[in-house]
This record gives structure tokens, C-alpha cells and sequence, in this order.
């Protein structure tokens, strides 16, 4: 084995001794590729990958780093926005690549046991047959992997239904710091037996432990579905239409809102149009699940009717469907590809986007006159995507150290509004300036407390989240 | 003020001075209906009873009851069933009573922001005019708080449809054990900013901190409901019955069975009887949504075609579904009324049922033969209700005795079926015991580390769940 930089030499003769051959990897493009999620920001610096088979040996390797101080970054499909699975700091990255396997479906409780590095939609083929899905999904979905759903408490398009991933896991195998295995739950729905140990687990980034297994929870695939596109004068409709839709005749299956300037990088990227006859400011496209196609007609006509759209458009056909999602699903690809968008990911209580839109609009138009704000989101789940778009007369680095004033000036507006400064996306190392704007000093201190109590010498994706 | 025993001095002074004066009760009867749940094992010996009126006095009040090491014991509708709110040792009892303000139904956001105090059923009647509902339910509603809910992370009948408690709590403001006020994720619905440090106080019974004000997530009411009673001949039946309710052309509300052996008590207590034509082993009773009525008589007809069910109806109207309900919700009074039983509250994985069921008879009969069994539950959830019914040559204290071992013997079961010793109730004092049945001694550990941290004194609750 070549002698790796940053890992101790009495580590790797145990690793070498313990475990198999080909367990750690130093290979410069393994490193490349492992050491980073989607985020540019901050230069992969891993010393090396480890690619356990299994939680056995995740355990032991875990106890040989806590045993010789080696950190580690958990590494699931990379896919994450916020730089959580980023080995900046020379830390050993741990892929649950290998870890893939699939159990058998349980039809019966509707359940089923994958290791963690099982990829989102090999799970969704898996269990198709069975008539059933595990409803965590979204655009990554072909790359990410269960584990990293998880510890990143995944959101999507679809949260309006099912809730975030933290509803569809019954049990989880987590690897602690020491090296412990706890096997969290099984896969029980009810089990009020104390503190419930996965919570902690779910959504905290890899920063208290390695999940290696999970038992899923899965429901029925859903019935046919309808989507519509309407066009709304503003964000006020938008809202009003939201209102509506919640007593429709169906049940919302996704709510998502876009404005023209996003189509407008669309059509400039794609050349694709809204299928309406003349362009709005606003559009929502909603998907319902069990409506009949009269009390569908009825809805729309009756929107109408009381001036809550000027104008819409029910899909006849599943191909038409889709073209009414790639409207939506193509906006953050053409804003990359047509100019630099700096993302935001933030969440508000639904009946505070306006206000928040509103303060928002008039804050870019005081500090950054002709500053263009691309708007989209889950709106049915108050999830707002901002994206500022770079300016022609503004060079990347002025622009980034401009957005990262705006950013202060954004998430003091999204703590005035009681909202969230990542509403899916995590915090990782991207937006850990900023908790406090979502958190209180009160709660930062109980997740330090927990923190030193799971990882007592913080070798668990350190500096992730927050410092100890 | 009388002097209280058992409370410090400079603490009644404290209180005194910074508290209204109508702050402490120690009244012999509030105490002796403050002081327990609905548990009768566990002798009532609260020092005092406060009824704070706002979240900011119970903050003074636990920096007062930290100041001076003054334990307490959280109190909501305490209609417990695991003796988690029986102050047994001199607590002073912290009751919610006072607090029981409801906020405006947000209806764009589908939620309601209500003080801890209110009372399930007083929750359901608030938001109903706006065709919405808290879909926590179950037959102690009527006296049953809010805050008590959330920390029991109550179940119910419709677990099955709607999850459990935890998943329809927004927000939580907490008052930990020196007096600090957490403000815990507001009214969003997604909010992924590390740990989720609601997930903690749901379902800790009141060990961590007091539960004093929610913002609820509220959904649709269900739109008309049918309800079913099927005769199977075994437990196997039940099982492969719900099988079929899980792709039936309907939503499952409630899937519920009962044994014969329940009935002959029903009739002997209420003089009600199972609506069809010869009497079975096992009876399931279902409730669905949105079936249509060609569709629900084609899947019954299917049913009896394919010899799954050897006896069935359909309620007609409400009248109907409200008597079979009644077969259901009369069980546990008619146990007592007519006996003494003793309860478990297990859940095992479903696919487990059948084996466990077949294990735990054969162990009684071996053990302990013509004991009564009398069983029943949410099966579409695991969960099992097992009631031993006190054999007439047996004396109360030899029974108890028994049962003692007996659960000893059930939960050896329990933890080889991968089950919960406690699906719903939770741990309290009732179940301390036996928590290593269903807690690795990792969890248990990794349990007293965040129980510290967050109360380093063991004031909160102190001897429910674990022992630190």
C-alpha cells in the first residue's frame, strides 16, 4: 500500500491487519470524485476512501479511527447541496458503495430492508412490482442513495403528500463514533419505549454516526394522476389558489409555482413554451391524484368563473403531463446554463410568502437595482427556492461577495418571517455561518451538548453543522 | 400559605414573591387527583400542585424548582396508562390546566397554534367549522391535553391511516429543567438546520422538559366512511384479510380484530352481540374511505368467493357503524367490568403476528393452563393488546404475582419477535423494568447521556422511563 499523507502509519498497519485489501483506496480520481458532493465551493482534500461491505466493518473501522483520532466523512450519492459530504480537512472518506444490497419485500407490512448505500431508484424498481413505492423522490434520485437520504432528512416535490424521508423509516443500523452498532426500532410502526434514538439520526448530516441499514416503510403506488398548469396575476394568487386546491375534489399530490423570468431562461436554454395563450407573471402547476375527469372540468371551470386564473391547461395525456413538468423541473438546469445562479433553499410558514416575497422584492430592488430573482418552489410546502442571477456587469467574484451580503440581508428577512434558512437542502459546510439565523443559541447549545455526548472526540463529519 | 412538607422553605418563599398567589395548591383533594394517571398500581404522594397560566411562569417556576432541586411531574389530562404522571415519591405536580388558550385556525396552512392544556376533543371542535381535523384520536379524548399527547407520542385507532402523534406536530415551545424556553421549529413543515430537537421532547414523557404551548398540522376531514366486520377462522385469517384491506379499492382508516373470547365478555357485560349469523374465533373490523359502493360490494363478494372471510357485513348507515364499533371500543371496559385483567401493550412486526400469537398461547397453556386470554388490537399496525384475564381460584396478590412472571415470559417473546414491550402507552414507572426487552443497553446509555445534558439535576420527571 502507498503511504498515505495525513492518515497515521499505526492506523493503517490496523486497517491493513483487520480488514480486507482492497478496503481503503488512495487512487487520485477516487479521491476526486469521493471527496466532494455537488457544491464547488470548497477543494476535496481527502486522505483516503474507505468502501466497507458491510456494518461489521464499518464498526471496526470506526473503532480503529476513534482508537488513532482518524475523522471520517460520510460519503452517500454525493448528491447533496449544501457541501455536507465535502472532505475539506484531510478527513477519511467512508462510500457505502458497496453496501447495496436489497431484501426481500415485505407485501404484508409494507416494508423493506436495504444497506444504506442501496440508490434511491434501484429501491422504487425493486419494490414496482409489489404495487408498492417508498414515496422519498426527486431529480437526484438516479444518483443518491438511501443512507444519505436519510441523514439529510431528503425533501422533493412530493412532501405535500408524504411528508419529509423522516416519515418513511422504520428502523435504522447506525455505526456511532466508538464504533457501537445500535439497531434503532426494527420495523416496528409503534414503539414508545423512550427517547426515539432515529430521530437524531435522520437529518443530522453524518455528523453522530454512519447509517449503514435501513427498514423502509413503503405505500401504494398512487392512483392515476392529473396535472394542471394555471396561470395566477401574482403571488397573492397563487396563494388564493392554494387555498382552493386544498378542498378540491382529489388530493394534492404537488403544488409547485414558478414565475415567467424562470421560463424565460427556459425558453432561451430549451425553447420550450407555457402552453397558454399569452405569458403571466406567475404560473402553478398542481398534480392530483383521484379526481374524476367531471369534477375536475368543474374545478377549473369554477376558477374561472370567480376570476382565480386567467388561464390553464389539464394534461389529456401522460405525454402531456410531462411536458407540464418540464417546465417546472427544467428551470434550475437553465439558470445554470444560461447565466450564475446563487441558490437558496429557504422555507416559510405558507401564509408568510407574501409578505416575505413582497419585503424580499423591494430589498433586492433598494440594495441591487436590476438584479434578476428567479422564484420557484414547493409553495404547498412553504419551500421557496431563490435564486439571484448574476448580473452581466458584475464580475463572479463581485457577485459572489455581493450575494454573500445579500444572504445576511435574505435569512434576517426569513428569521423575521419565522422561516427556515434550508428548508431541504441541509446546512453541511455551505450555510453553517448562518444557522443562527435559524436556530437559537439555546438550541445550538443542546446540539453541542448532544454532539460531544454521540462523538466525544469529534471525529464524526467534524465541522459539519456546527463546531464543538 | 400552609407549610408544604417536602418542599424546601426558601423555595415556597421564592415562589411566593415571584409567583401569583394563587400559584400552588395543596389541597388534599386536587393532590390526590393531580397526583396519578389512570394507573392505580403506584401510591400518589405529590408535596404540592402548580397551575402555572402562561409558558413564562413555568419558566420562572423551573428556574425557582432548579435554584432550590425541587423535582416535579409534568401533568396533563393524565389518562396514562403507564403510571408516567403518578408523582410517587413527594414531586411537585406541574398541571397544564391554566393553559388551555387555542390560537386562529390558519387555514391556507392547514394548523393551529394551542396551549398545552387543551384538550384533544376541544382541539377536534375548533378547527371542525373549517372542514379540518388533528387526526390524534382515541377513546380518552374527552379528557386527554395536548402537551400530554405529544409527550406519550399518543397512537389510537387510525395509526394506521394517519401515523402517529409525532407526525402531526409542527412546533413545540419547551421550558427545559432550568427554566430555558425553546422555540422549536415554529410553524414549518420542512426545516432541515441539524438536529431536530422536537423529535426528542415527542414521546420522552415530560423526562426532558415541559410541553407548554404546539403548533398542530391539521388535515381534511375524510370524506364518508364504511365500515366493515368480517368473520375469519384464525389468527392466520386476520392476516391474510389484511392483505387483501391493503390493496382493497379504498383507503384503510382502521383495521381491527378481536377474539371470540372478547365478545363472550361483551355479552356478558353489555348484552351486545357480533351481528352475524354463527359465532367465530376471530373478528376483524374495518374501516375505509372513499369506496364506492359497487366496488366495495365486488370486493366483499370476492372475499367470500376466495374463502377468505366465513361471515361479513357492510353498516348500512351510521347507526350500523357506530353498533360495530362498539363490538371494538366496549372490549377493555367489559374486561374489567367483568374481571380482573392485566394488560400489555405490545407490537411486533405484522409478518411476526401469526408466530408470536402461536408462541405466547402455547407458553400460557404450558405454564399457566386455563388462564384466559383475552386479545384485541390495531393489527394494521402491530399492535397487540394483551389482556390475562385473573383465573377464579386465584387470589388478587397470587395473580399479580403471576402476571409478573408472566410478563417476563411475554416479553422474552416480544424481544425474539423483534417486537415493543410498549406500542403506545409508553415506559413510565409501569414498564421501567422491563425496558432492557426492548432497549439495547446502548441505547439506554446513549439515553442517560442526553437525559443529562439537558437535565443535569434530574429534576424533570425524575424515575420515569430510565433511572440516570
Amino acid at each position: 500500500m502507498t503511504p498515505l499523507t495525513g492518515l497515521p502509519g499505526p492506523f493503517l498497519e490496523a486497517v491493513q491487519r483487520e480488514l480486507p485489501a482492497d478496503f481503503l483506496s488512495t487512487d487520485a480520481a477516487d479521491l476526486a470524485t469521493f471527496g466532494r458532493d455537488w457544491t464547488k465551493v470548497h477543494e476535496p482534500r481527502p486522505s483516503a476512501l474507505a468502501l466497507p461491505r458491510s456494518t461489521d466493518e464499518v464498526s471496526r473501522l470506526l473503532r480503529l479511527c476513534s482508537e488513532h483520532r482518524v475523522p471520517v466523512v460520510p460519503s452517500g450519492g454525493r448528491t447533496g447541496l449544501a457541501a455536507g459530504a465535502v472532505a475539506a480537512r484531510g478527513e477519511l472518506v467512508v462510500s457505502l458503495d458497496r453496501m447495496r444490497k436489497m431484501g426481500p419485500v415485505d407485501v404484508l407490512g409494507a416494508t423493506v430492508r436495504v444497506e444504506a448505500g442501496a440508490v434511491t431508484e434501484a429501491v422504487h424498481q425493486h419494490v414496482a412490482p409489489h404495487g408498492l413505492t417508498w414515496p422519498v423522490d426527486f431529480a437526484s434520485k438516479g444518483s443518491s442513495q438511501v443512507g444519505g437520504n436519510i441523514a439529510t432528512n431528503a425533501g422533493g416535490v412530493k412532501v405535500i403528500r408524504y411528508g419529509l424521508t423522516r416519515q418513511w423509516v422504520l428502523g435504522l443500523t447506525v455505526v456511532t463514533a466508538s464504533g457501537t452498532v445500535l439497531e434503532l426500532n426494527g420495523a416496528l410502526e409503534k414503539n414508545n419505549t423512550g427517547i426515539d434514538l432515529r430521530q437524531l439520526f435522520i437529518g443530522s448530516e453524518g455528523t453522530l454516526g454512519i447509517i449503514t441499514e435501513a427498514t423502509l416503510k413503503l405505500t401504494r403506488v398512487p392512483e392515476a394522476l392529473n396535472v394542471f398548469l394555471f396561470a395566477v396575476p401574482d403571488l397573492a394568487g397563487v396563494l388564493a389558489l392554494f387555498r382552493e386546491a386544498r378542498t378540491g375534489p382529489f388530493v394534492v399530490m404537488a403544488y409547485e409555482f414558478f414565475t415567467e423570468k424562470c421560463q424565460a431562461r427556459l425558453r432561451r436554454h430549451r425553447n420550450v413554451r407555457v402552453p397558454l395563450s399569452a405569458p403571466s407573471d406567475y404560473y402553478v402547476l398542481i398534480e392530483v391524484e383521484r379526481g374524476e375527469p367531471e369534477a375536475l372540468e368543474a374545478w377549473i371551470t369554477s376558477l374561472f368563473e370567480r376570476g382565480l386564473v386567467t388561464d390553464g391547461t389539464l394534461a389529456q395525456h401522460g405525454a402531456q403531463a410531462a411536458e407540464l413538468w418540464a417546465l417546472r423541473e427544467g428551470i434550475s438546469e437553465s439558470l445554470s446554463a444560461t447565466g450564475l445562479p446563487h441558490k437558496n433553499d429557504v422555507s416559510l410558514p405558507i401564509q408568510e410568502l407574501e409578505g416575505f416575497c413582497s419585503e424580499l422584492e423591494s430589498l433586492f430592488e433598494a440594495r441591487y437595482p436590476g438584479w434578476e430573482i428567479a422564484l420557484f418552489g414547493h409553495i404547498g410546502d412553504g419551500n421557496l427556492h431563490i435564486n439571484v442571477m448574476k448580473p452581466d456587469d458584475l464580475t463572479r467574484e463581485e457577485f459572489l461577495k455581493r450575494t454573500h451580503e445579500a444572504d445576511h440581508a435574505i435569512f434576517s428577512l426569513v428569521k423575521k418571517y419565522h422561516g427556515s434558512i434550508s428548508a431541504e437542502h441541509g446546512i453541511g459546510l455551505l450555510k453553517k455561518d448562518y444557522l443562527p439565523y435559524s436556530r437559537s443559541a439555546e438550541e445550538l447549545a443542546i446540539m453541542r451538548s448532544i454532539k460531544r455526548a454521540l462523538d466525544p472526540l469529534n471525529l464524526m463529519n467534524p465541522g459539519k453543522i456546527i463546531d464543538v
